[in-house]
C-alpha cells in the first residue's frame, strides 16, 4: 500500500507534514508513502531523520497551491503544484490514498476535478469526526455541498454508516438527520423530505438530531447540508474557545481560583487533548474514486501522523467498496 | 405601563412566574403586571410574598396550553388559556408588553394570529441573547422561519439593530450575516442573496460572520434563517454541556485535580452565571404589533423577573415605532 502526502498543505508544511510521515511509517507497517512537493526542500526535511528509505518517495513538485486561491482556477492552472500531483497519483491508481492538510476548497475541487466521484455519488461528503463526552460523532457533509437537496443527505447518511462500521468499528452507526425538532413532522423543506428518505433508507436511522444532542452520544453520525455543517463545525471552535477564555479569565480572578487552577494543571491538559483534532487525524472526504483525508490546516507532526494510519485504515476497510454498493440500491420517493 | 405575564407558561410555573412579577416590581417603579391564569392559584401564590397589591392585577384564564400540543390548534381551540387571554390584552392595548414562558411555537403562533404582525414586517423573529466572553450578541431569526427568503433577513437585520441599538443601548450595533465564509462570494443561495441586500440596507452591516466569530465580541448581532439560529441556539446549550461534564469527569479523575477543584468552585460558579440566561432575561419576539418577550421555559424567578424589567424596557425605548419606520423604506433588490 502506497500513501501520497501533500508535503506542502498546511500552515507547517513541509516540515511537519514529513516529520508526521515518518512518525507514522514508525508506529504501523505495511505501507509506503510518496510524498509530493518540491524535491529539494523535502530531502532536506528527510535528513533530520531517521526512516527506512525503501518505504519512501518524492514526487517533484515545484507548486502549490495557497488558502487564499480560487480553488476549481487553482486545480485547473497549477498542474505542477502536490496538490494536482497527488490526486493525479491517486487517480491514476499508483497510491491508493492520500493526505493534505492544504485549503478544503482546493482539496475538495481538485479531489472532485481530478480523481471523480465513485460510481453513484451524487456529491461527496467531508465528515469531520468531533469528540464527545464518550467518543467520537462524525458530521457529514461539512462544506462541500452548501446547497443539498434530499437525495444527497440520504447518500451522505449511507457514507456515513460505511464509513463508521468498517473504518471506525461501530457495529450498528445509529445515524442522525440534523434537525430543528425531535419530532417527525419538524423542519425546514430539506430535512422534512430527508427524514422521509431516511426512514426507507437501509441504515439504522435514528431519527432527527436536535442540535443539543449531536455531541450527547446517542449518535455515531450526523448529517446535514454543508451550510449546517460549516456551521457547526466553526461553532464548535468558537464556543469552546469562548467558554475556555470565559474559565481562564475567572480562575485568573482571584488568588483562590489562581492556586486551584495550578493544581488542576493536568486535568485541563486532559481536556484540552480529549477536544483536539491532532489525536484522531483528518476529515474523510466521502464519495471520491480513491480515499482521501483532509487533514486540520494547522496540523502539526502527530496530527499527520495520525491522519495518514488514518488513510491506511480506510483504504484497508474498503469503505469505497461498500459505499458504491450501497448507493447503488438506494430506495427514492418522487417528488 | 402594565405588562402582562403569563402566570402558567414555563416549567417552574405558576410559582416561579409569580415570584418573579413581585422581584421585578420590588426591583423597578413606574408599571403594574397583569398575571394571567387561574385566578384562584395565582392568589394563592401570591399570598406567600409583601407587595404593592395597587401594582398586580390578575386576568382568569382556567385553561393552559401545553408544550405537546401543536401551536396553532391550540391557539385557536384554546380561548380561555393564560396565553390567549394575556396575547388579547395586549392586542387590545390593554397592556403594553407581554411575558411568557410557555412553549416557544405556541407564543409564536399565538402573537402572529391574536397580536398580529406590525406593519410592513413580513416575519416575526425570535431573537435570544447569546454570552460572549465580552458581553451579548443578539441572534435572529430563532426558530420562527426555518425557511427564510433574503428579504426577510434584511428585516431580521433591521430589526437586530433597533432592539440592539434602542434597548442595548449599543450605538451602531455591528450586525454579521452567519455565512460558511467571510468572503462576500461565499455562501448558499440564501445568504449571497442576503449579503447583496444587506450591503444596501441603511445599518451598520459588518459584513459575513463565520461561526467560529459569533461568540468573538465583533458583531453585536448575527442574523441568520430559524433553522441555523436553532442550530446555533441548541448546540451553543449542548456543546457547554458536554465540556464542563468534560472538565468535571477530568477535574474529578485524579486528587491533586479533585482538589485545585475545590479551590476553584467559586470561579466555575462565576463561569455559570455568566452562561446561564436566567441573569439577562428572555428572547424579544421582534415584529410583532406589541412588545413580546419569550423566557425560557425552565425559567426560576430572578429568570421571569429579569424578562418582565427587560420587556419594560422593550416598550419604553419604542424599539417597534423605530422597527415600523425602518422597514417602510427599506431597498430591495429585483430577483
Amino acid at each position: 500500500m502506497k500513501i501520497a502526502v501533500d508535503a506542502f498543505g498546511g500552515d507547517n508544511a513541509p516540515q511537519a507534514v514529513v516529520e508526521g510521515a515518518v512518525q507514522a511509517l514508525q508506529k504501523a507497517q505495511g505501507f509506503s508513502v510518496l510524498l509530493c512537493g518540491d524535491e529539494a526542500k523535502i530531502a532536506e526535511e528527510l535528513k533530520k531523520y531517521s526512516y527506512d528509505a525503501s518505504r519512501v518517495e518524492i514526487l517533484h513538485a515545484p507548486d502549490v497551491i495557497g488558502c487564499d486561491e480560487q480553488p476549481t482556477i487553482a486545480i485547473k492552472r497549477k498542474k505542477d503544484s502536490s496538490l494536482v500531483k497527488a490526486l493525479e497519483a491517486l487517480r491514476d491508481k499508483r497510491v491508493d490514498a492520500f493526505v493534505s492538510g492544504g485549503s478544503t476548497g482546493a482539496v475538495l475541487a481538485g479531489a472532485t476535478l481530478v480523481v471523480r466521484r465513485l460510481k453513484g455519488v451524487k456529491r461527496p461528503a467531508l465528515a469531520p469526526l468531533l469528540p464527545t463526552r464518550k467518543g467520537f460523532v462524525l458530521l457529514i457533509d461539512c462544506g462541500a455541498n452548501v446547497d443539498s437537496k434530499p437525495s444527497y443527505l440520504q447518500q451522505f447518511a449511507v457514507m456515513a454508516d460505511a464509513y463508521m462500521r468498517d473504518v471506525a468499528g461501530v457495529e450498528k452507526p445509529r445515524v442522525g438527520l440534523i434537525n430543528n425538532g425531535a419530532e417527525e413532522e419538524k423542519g425546514n423543506e430539506l430535512t422534512k423530505a430527508a427524514h422521509q428518505l431516511l426512514k426507507i433508507t437501509p441504515i439504522n436511522f435514528a431519527g432527527n438530531c436536535e442540535a443539543r444532542d449531536i455531541l450527547s452520544g446517542e449518535f455515531d453520525a450526523v448529517v446535514c447540508d454543508g451550510f449546517i455543517g460549516n456551521v457547526v463545525l466553526k461553532y464548535t471552535e468558537g464556543l469552546a474557545g469562548t467558554l475556555m477564555g470565559m474559565i481562564k479569565d475567572e480562575l485568573m480572578a482571584d488568588t483562590r481560583s489562581k492556586f486551584g487552577a495550578a493544581l488542576s494543571k493536568k486535568a485541563f491538559l486532559r481536556v484540552k487533548k480529549k477536544m483536539d483534532y491532532t489525536e484522531y487525524g483528518g476529515a474523510p472526504l466521502l464519495g471520491i474514486d480513491g480515499c482521501v483525508i483532509k487533514a486540520h490546516g494547522s496540523s502539526n507532526a502527530k496530527a499527520f501522523s495520525a491522519a495518514i494510519l488514518q488513510a491506511k485504515k480506510f483504504y484497508e476497510a474498503d469503505v469505497n467498496g461498500a459505499i458504491a454498493r450501497a448507493v447503488e440500491t438506494l430506495p427514492s420517493i418522487e417528488d
